[in-house]
């Protein structure tokens, strides 16, 4: 395998221009093989209407050539300037109470304004123009971290007028439309799509429907937005990479639908800030053993997610480099853990990882967020942690990495779907994904995701696909579960809406009856404390238990405590009928990967198996040694016996 | 007794005409004697404004009345169409932080909006000039669940210009309003009713007499609103009963006048949804044991209010049938309950129940709402239960519902008033009315609400009158108090303010010297923990505790710890200083019933015992058998000795 | 010493005017020296614009002059009437949310309104003019409450225009600005003053040094605000005092800057009130324990920090009488709290006390507030302990107050600074202040505050000087550091920031490197239950925790368990390196005493002592009696060898 590479985000802009050279030869010096510059710089690259300064940039970009630092360019749109806003002041984008979020900060526009879009377009094209074919450039990044700080889903007039041509498009008759919707419930009918109204400040909940589409729009909106850039840069910067940069937890667009536009799926890995910010997904005991770690599951689920996202090939273009500046509470990390984040993302495939940042900003909104060197240039624990990385991914013989064993099907309609329509308090979509891919970690099986249209074509590739809370099965997928010989685990609420968000005619799931395992004739969310216990079996149904009728072909391998199906069987057709609690959900995978003929083992909280062939990274999270023994009898590659908290190995089993 | 009568809500026009027939036999078969018709059906009914179309009404109602299914009809304005909210935008309701609240779901008007009014009647006037004398109509239900969705106190400048006028005729002179409300104080002087604002946006809170004003008069609005209804309706369909459904603890108006304006109080009662929503009520273990049954208190509660609010009569409209879909968590009824919370309703003396609704509608906001059928028209549990009491309501000679054994004061205005000025954080005046009433249910007692207004005349009719918290004694009152030899248990705070919301010249309680038992001096609010325990008796005071200083005349009957009067009786009036815990309000009312030469049982947490003559129903709640020999020496007339989980049964004593 | 003054706040515009004879006969008999009159009183003084009606308040004067009571006169700014706001609308404050704040309360006004300004002028000029020698007024108090309710910080249009002059007279150039705030980072750069925007909207967080102005802005528009009324009172009243009445834990504006205008800061205590409000301060045990006698220290901490800020001479202008309204929770005050809470605001040296109010409101907002007399005229329990209090100043020997041992430096730069970048989510710099002084209190130790400024020239007078959280350090201040012997205990956070809010050039702590005990290269914040023990000592670091490297001539005094520095001093310099929890705070402050020669006791949680010369009020809060001989030999000059609960004594040491 070509080896991984190693960066840095880099901001010559906020520095004396006498500092960029001794930059650039710290940066060789350390091994970095590239940075990634220009975000967030259109202040500076225009700082009056049409008058482009990029001469600063050029400076730059040369002697990064000149010291063998390969660049990647940003678009600087998610910083439109102040002169940009006053001069279309409807660009903004409105928060879901009514209010326009203003200048100031960042991220302050709407996707769909077409103004904003057309100076987006002019400003990449500016920029593309002159540094395309630099011989620094190897690649792009449009804009920084869409759905960031919550504007994709934004609620302006502007909005209202996108959508409504967004809804003749896609119903052509406004009957199509209110029949879609059901919109005889409540006299909710409209005469014309130029009657349809914002769903955000009804009364009480606005028709789901309603709501669905408009998620629909603004997903959209992003990928018409990221479309804009993308199509000028491969114009004017022919055979270098285009990449976006995702977030964490960002289930605002469907990033599939992004990443099919660019070349490489990046994001931004911040472990420990993450692990503070995220906590509905950790309880607090977990939150304080990890607390200078970071969850030992995040970070893989991302990078098993992005590595879909664009059909294989994915960076992670900001990595934690110490304490930053945003979560709840911003702790530092564990000596080691720097490092060990950008080994564990080579191990799940990444082609490279980039530090952010080079220098920690003195000023402005990120100043308490930690960088490679300090504000007054000395090093920090993070450069000499990458400096370890930079020798490691020189001296290690990185094997090849290979498909997943398991394929866990992320639905972002699903996402949409369940937070419209949750029907219990502690139904979210991500974190039954989370604890479902949480449980197969920990049982050291290599995970992938692949969206529900990917799925049709895929499920033969995997010994086991889990397809928790799907929300609408269309045919092709349906077609494929039939076809396929692959295990399939679904439910609880997989296929559970029409496309339209109506219950199923045949209610759900909504699957052919030639391999449907089962009817669900009603549910029900479960308050904290009223659980289900499966019978015969440790762990229970929490949150979310369906009441079903099941198919005369098929069989019920598990019931509740109280003698009803919980788990049913037809073909290759599981249904699992509720929401399992971690134990339950444990005892359901190690099952059905028995079945399936995956091997597991029991890594237990803190230490993290990812295949590749038959080699295997091993990552210890946890705070004492890991005897890889437990592995039974592995060749080891790289390491000792004794992987050391904050340790890595590689193994060939 | 008539037999009651059993129901459901029923909407023809969410469904293919083709099902309409079958409908109606399903119905006759399973034993309903009426559906409830046209709520929310404007847009069907008017598609365009003056275009109007009931001709599917017709057909419904007819073939309903060919199948001897009798028929209750709504008026539709509690969901105005688009177009007709778009011709008038100020008539929609405005929050409290000073925002419209828009189309796209339901209630999206203001009741003192007169150009809504007007287009109310008139399509009021359309229908009921069509249907009113249709043989199959019985009855009218004005709009739908007045108070949902917190639009009552709405605050637009429509409000804004009503409530000047509501002053005006209240004060007829500013310097009157001024000297009301205290204006002196803070500068709050206003020199014309046109300078009068809004109470919600002040800096710190509005004078308390301001605020009580306004939730008078957006009391008084939905009084009026209903009023233009209720009047057409008598004209247009002589001799059929009218009613409004109301909910389950809304105190935004008072339903004592809009009951006063219909025939028949009625209320949608929903076990699970209420008990789950409303967890101020119910600690976690209560809510935990009583998940699947419901509380058992909550729904006699309103049984018994609304029984009151039409001086007698009182249906069930809406009655949950199974999972429903607006509640925190939505939680599967318990076998049996469905039925048993009809029956339950017909203890109380419930002329009839209907559940909500006929078939789940696949679509919009209600989806995940069960009914009788399913989507897919396959029957659901609540069908089979409904079969059951339409069996036990023909088999069952049920006995006459007779007056209960204490009256309790409903003071809607003390809602309003402790809201406004809860003086401690834990101060709420519909959870005093329900430990009270919980207290005496779980003895066995029979409770009626009487309002203000009606305890100057009945209070002989009881054995013990109990009358916490009210907010203002009318001189009616007093001098019914003064009149009546039926013991009275006042406080805390009752008849602590005068109607301008101010503290009476001879400090509270606010009742005439001869009558008097104390003064209170002073008031605290007790903060979680700081609890009064009083001398030689189980519980505390909690939350709240007067000092007082009795009248010469007055006997101290308990004292706190502390040694401060905590129960104080002159002649028949008790005043109790202070809010009782669970023990202490238990014993409390014991001692009064006794006294009162009430008897008293235990009933437990979960069984309820409601009297009619000298029969008894006893439904239980809990998760156990109950044993009627606990009862003493009675003949049973329905059902065993040992009344099972979700059973029923009725005794003679 | 002279003796302490007792007063009360009177209003006799709410009262009818023949009781006004009555009051003040009242008030000479117990004893009162004066009252504090007109606050709130601009609607009755002049009701329609232009027309001044005083003679209501001449009469008042006279009376209360006749029995010998003086006055404090307030103007009536804080309550501006209808028919102004109605001229001027603009002129009320606006929200964070961007609302305005309408009028029905009090405040309703922004301090940088300059329409408002000139009417608030214009009245103080009525008024002193009227009454600016009369003699019964021996001073004024300014408006009420600044910061109360939240108006300080404004965003109205008003205060974004007032906000960009003062950025113009501040930085003189844009480019200033720009470089000032770092506004190249996510190009946020300003082409003028006029572009500037408000920081309450934006997309995420502002730029701290935006908000930093921000705040300094609103601060100097108090300052502003009350200069105005301070110059006319000046000229048309001369040689009476002037105060502004302050309020607990208010941080808003800073309050030496308002106290430097005025001769005496008075402040407004209520013990029970602030303790039921302050939640974060205090753990539930801790709450109820003192729950009917208020804090220990809250009141000593304010009256430390009053005495300061106008240099010496100081009041308690509204005394809490009994139960408040404002609280969550209302409480009544221990038999003997209500005279105690005066008689230690004298042993901290106040002037003089007054209790709020002279007779409780039967209307309007705090007709649940007590005061001296209840409604009805009554003697509340505050009238009978008013009464001890104004015997005790009579009969006691006041011993002249004196300098404390410790200074606290107060920043309130630090207060803005932390809560725009608290960096941790348990960041609170009031409760950092809070509990230091607590922990120097509990061994007896008398303690001043002082200001940054202050700190130049004062540290001589102390035996320690303490500082922690302290903004940025002025080259003043660290001149008097390098050359004062007074040992001084940094840290956490001290000095971090320039006054720009940038990381300083060569890190934290910004000292010159001759004084300088270390650097901090980097900080973590620490979540709940994350604590970093201090080795072989009691307590940890909790909330905050810095990364340092010593300084080749400091010593590390104490350690980390992980090995690192925790305490390190460099001559008379000495930087604790976190937040210390309660045990760690006391056990480091206990040993800084005790270098410093500093006598120190163990007083427990609720007794308390202020030293003055050789003398020492001992003041008890707690439930038990508080034995004398505990301090050693003592001569009892006040009280008995026990002091009881709610107690207080003289001793000689």
């Amino acid at each position: 395998m070509t080896r991984p590479q190693l960066g840095a985000c880099y901001f010559p802009e906020h520095w004396d221009s006498s500092d960029w050279r001794s930059d650039a030869e710290m940066m060789r010096d350390l091994g970095l093989d590239f940075v990634r510059i220009g975000e967030f710089a259109w202040g500076v690259i225009e700082p009056e209407p049409g008058q482009i300064n990029l001469d600063w940039m050029q400076q730059s970009l040369d002697l990064l050539y000149e010291h063998g630092i390969k660049v990647v360019l940003c678009t600087p749109t998610a910083t439109p300037p102040k002169w940009l806003v006053d001069s279309m002041p409807d660009m903004l984008a409105t928060g879901r109470d009514g209010r326009p979020r203003t200048f100031g900060s960042r991220r302050h526009y709407s996707f769909s304004h077409q103004g904003y879009r057309r100076e987006c377009a002019r400003i990449t094209t500016e920029i593309a123009r002159r540094f395309g074919t630099h011989p620094a450039v190897i690649g792009w990044q449009t804009d920084n971290e869409y759905g960031c700080h919550d504007t994709t889903i934004s609620f302006s007039q502007t909005d209202l007028l996108a959508f409504r041509d967004w809804l003749a498009q896609r119903y052509q008759s406004v009957d199509a439309l209110n029949r879609a919707w059901g919109n005889t419930f409540w006299s909710m009918q409209y005469a014309s799509f130029d009657e349809v109204e914002l769903p955000n400040l009804t009364v009480t909940e606005a028709n789901p429907s309603h709501w669905m589409d408009y998620r629909r729009f603004a997903s959209d909106m992003v990928v018409e937005f990221n479309r804009l850039q993308v199509d000028i840069l491969r114009r004017l910067s022919p055979g270098r990479d285009i990449t976006h940069n995702f977030m964490g937890r960002i289930l605002d667009f469907d990033h599939f639908d992004v990443g099919a536009q660019v070349d490489i799926s990046s994001w931004d890995s911040y472990p420990l800030g993450f692990l503070d910010q995220e906590r509905d997904l950790h309880d607090q005991a977990h939150r304080l053993a990890f607390a200078r770690a970071g969850d030992p599951d995040f970070q893989g689920f991302h990078h098993d997610l992005y590595r879909a996202t664009s059909g294989g090939r994915w960076w992670v273009i900001e990595q934690q480099p110490g304490p930053v500046n945003w979560a709840p509470n911003n702790i530092a990390p564990r000596k080691g853990m720097i490092g060990l984040w950008a080994l564990e993302a080579f191990a799940h495939g990444a082609e490279a990882v980039s530090y952010f940042r080079w220098r920690q900003a003195p000023f402005a909104q990120e100043q308490m967020h930690a960088g490679l060197l300090r504000p007054d240039r000395s090093p920090a624990e993070a450069f000499f942690e990458a400096g370890d990385v930079a020798e490691a991914i020189r001296s290690i013989d990185w094997p090849q990495a290979s498909c997943g064993q398991v394929a866990i099907i992320m639905d972002y309609e699903a996402a949409w779907a369940w937070s419209i329509q949750p029907q219990g308090e502690d139904f979210d979509y991500f974190r039954l994904l989370f604890e479902t891919y949480r449980s197969l970690r920990k049982f050291g099986v290599s995970v992938d995701f692949i969206s529900p249209d990917q799925a049709g074509s895929r499920l033969d590739e995997y010994a086991l696909c889990v397809m928790p809370g799907l929300f609408s099965c269309s045919p092709e997928l349906a077609h494929a579960m039939a076809q396929t010989k692959t295990p399939i685990l679904l439910g609880p609420r997989s296929a559970s809406k029409t496309g339209e968000f109506q219950i199923p005619a045949s209610l759900a799931p909504d699957l052919p009856d030639a391999i449907r395992p089962l009817t669900v004739t009603h549910v029900e969310s479960l308050v904290t404390g009223l659980d289900v216990p499966i019978e015969g079996r440790s762990g229970s149904f929490v949150h979310w238990r369906e009441f079903t009728s099941p198919h005369a072909d098929a069989d019920v391998l598990w019931q509740t405590a109280d003698g009803l199906p919980a788990l049913v069987r037809r073909d290759n057709l599981t249904y699992q009928c509720g929401w399992a609690d971690p134990a339950l959900m444990s005892d359901i995978l190690r099952s059905a990967c028995c079945d399936a003929g995956i091997q597991t083992f029991d890594l237990g909280d803190g230490v993290r198996m990812r295949r590749a062939g038959d080699h295997a990274f091993i990552i210890n999270y946890a705070g004492t040694d890991f005897d890889l023994a437990l592995l039974g009898d592995v060749h080891i590659v790289v390491g000792g016996p004794a992987v050391p908290p904050s340790g890595f190995a590689i193994v060939r089993l």
